[in-house]
């Protein structure tokens, strides 16, 4: 978190104080929870969701109320939940029967802790939140699951459109990017006209994220991302790249599609290449560039002050990273 | 859901309507998740938690609030919730590596599944019930988690103490059944004390209930239940019956409680003779009328009506239940 907003410090001390109001939330008198509480938190995440909760907010020319923290707060714990249940799913996925006991006691606390952390998070919220950022939140998390659900793991030509990826990954992230925003910018008591106009650069810069996020799978550094490339295609999560080479070739990359030919790394790194080749990588990129470019466009129609630009500046640095 | 409560035709007539709210909450576009819930939605179960909470508000002379049928329904929603990721959590403790690539694809439509629910009945509060019932039910549903992971599945002698079981019960169950009653009272407009007392019938309930559900997995027609009796104490799960029987003989039965020993049929089988012998069922059916009784006298102390006779049938009945 520290290295990611070191060239903003506002937000670096605004995220600060979100980290410990969730130490302080999280706190637990269970050794096994407070154990594995410790290892989640000890992870260096971004806290996009919370730190565009906080940017929002800060739009609005009122002192920042106590409360936008622990909404904040709430809002990267239920982030969390989510990040801890999808390792349950990979793991399910990617596993194939090798489960040791130590991976089941794993699992089993990880369906907890992910419950665990959903409800600290709902608690945090009915505490400090208006029920009407109550509810969009809760609507939020439906929206996540619901697009995780139709994340099918097997084959499917329906997962090759691009239409079908853009809904997806609007439900994955775009949804709860753009619900920080609203929430940040309501709370605060900013004009509807500005909050509606905070939630649309939300959604954009949620759409441009995860294009990003995906294309990264293919062409990040193993080391900083920690996990070999091509993965999510390994696992027949079809992602932009993917989707853009497919309709530019379906009759030669179609066929190599299935699970069995990308289990073999070979064949993986074979239909990495041909993706690269026919432009994939580089449609992605425009795509992402697309949403960034409009995401901005909103930005600058916000009224002038020092936290439109530094939002402005979050907004191409995400376009522009990395990790 | 019909068979339990036959002969409480008013309860019966409201549950009706909450299933009505569920069905309606729960339509989904997605096939992969409207099929699933059907399945989960044609489970038969007893509904009592919404049961409890138009109960309670039913012990006020004001009419019933359409909204307390939404509310009783997000209190089942929840505990859909909370056994569906049981179904996931078990699974993980029991199958031992014996994972097919079908099972996953359930395990990770399930974590997801329970996700949903949780985020549903979530809104459902956020819509309906004040602030004040909608902290109650976040903090509820941590308290579940927080039990169930300090249910170990490693035998642990701390698990055989009576104080450490009823704890556990306290988090797994009592506390939502106290919650619902709460919630009903408070929602209708109950007095603070008429709505403490309902919480403390709830809690009494509650604990009562879960002694009797821990007995039946030893005593109850596997036929009706549909798992062979001792499932429990065969996954490492430590309940009265077994907590008594310990205490009495720690020498004899203390070697035989392990996970090795248990998973023979025939071990199994003598160790619950043994329980029965040491009188561990008669002590915990002991344990589970003196919660039942103490529920009772509290019915007894609230302002005279139909509905708190309707009350004190049920708790009878639920103390002599056989499934």
């Amino acid at each position: 978190m520290q290295a990611y907003w070191k060239s903003c410090p506002g937000i670096r001390k605004d995220l600060e104080e979100v980290r410990a109001v969730i130490r302080t939330v999280l706190r637990n008198r269970n050794p096994l929870l407070s154990e594995t509480l410790d290892k989640l938190l000890s992870r260096k995440g971004k806290m996009l969701r919370p730190a565009f909760i906080l940017l929002a907010a800060r739009m609005s020319r009122k002192p920042l109320p106590e409360k936008i923290y622990r909404i904040a707060a709430a809002m990267e714990i239920m982030h969390l939940a989510t990040l801890v249940h999808d390792d349950v799913i990979d793991r399910a996925a990617t596993r194939r029967g090798e489960a040791s006991l130590n991976a089941d006691f794993g699992e089993r606390r990880a369906v907890l802790l992910g419950d665990y952390l959903f409800s600290r998070s709902f608690s945090l919220v009915a505490d400090n939140a208006s029920m009407k950022s109550a509810r969009y939140l809760a609507v939020g998390v439906s929206h996540i699951c619901d697009s995780e659900i139709s994340q099918s793991r097997r084959f499917d030509r329906a997962d090759l459109s691009v239409r079908n990826y853009l809904h997806r990954i609007m439900g994955k992230t775009a949804v709860l990017f753009s619900l920080s925003f609203h929430v940040g910018a309501a709370e605060n008591g900013l004009s509807p006209r500005v909050a509606s106009r905070l939630r649309r650069i939300g959604y954009n810069v949620g759409m441009s994220f995860q294009i990003i996020d995906d294309l990264l799978d293919f062409t990040g550094d193993e080391n900083i991302l920690g996990k070999p490339a091509g993965g999510d295609l390994r696992d027949g999560i079809f992602t932009l790249p993917v989707i853009h080479a497919f309709r530019r070739d379906p009759a030669g990359l179609g066929p190599l599609l299935n699970s069995r030919s990308l289990s073999d790394r070979e064949t993986l790194e074979q239909v990495i290449r041909r993706i690269e080749a026919l432009g994939g990588f580089e449609k992605a990129r425009f795509s992402a560039a697309l949403y960034t470019d409009r995401a901005l466009r909103e930005t600058s129609g916000l009224p002038r002050s020092e936290h439109r630009d530094i939002l402005a500046g979050v907004i191409r640095k995400l376009l522009t990273r990395s990790y």
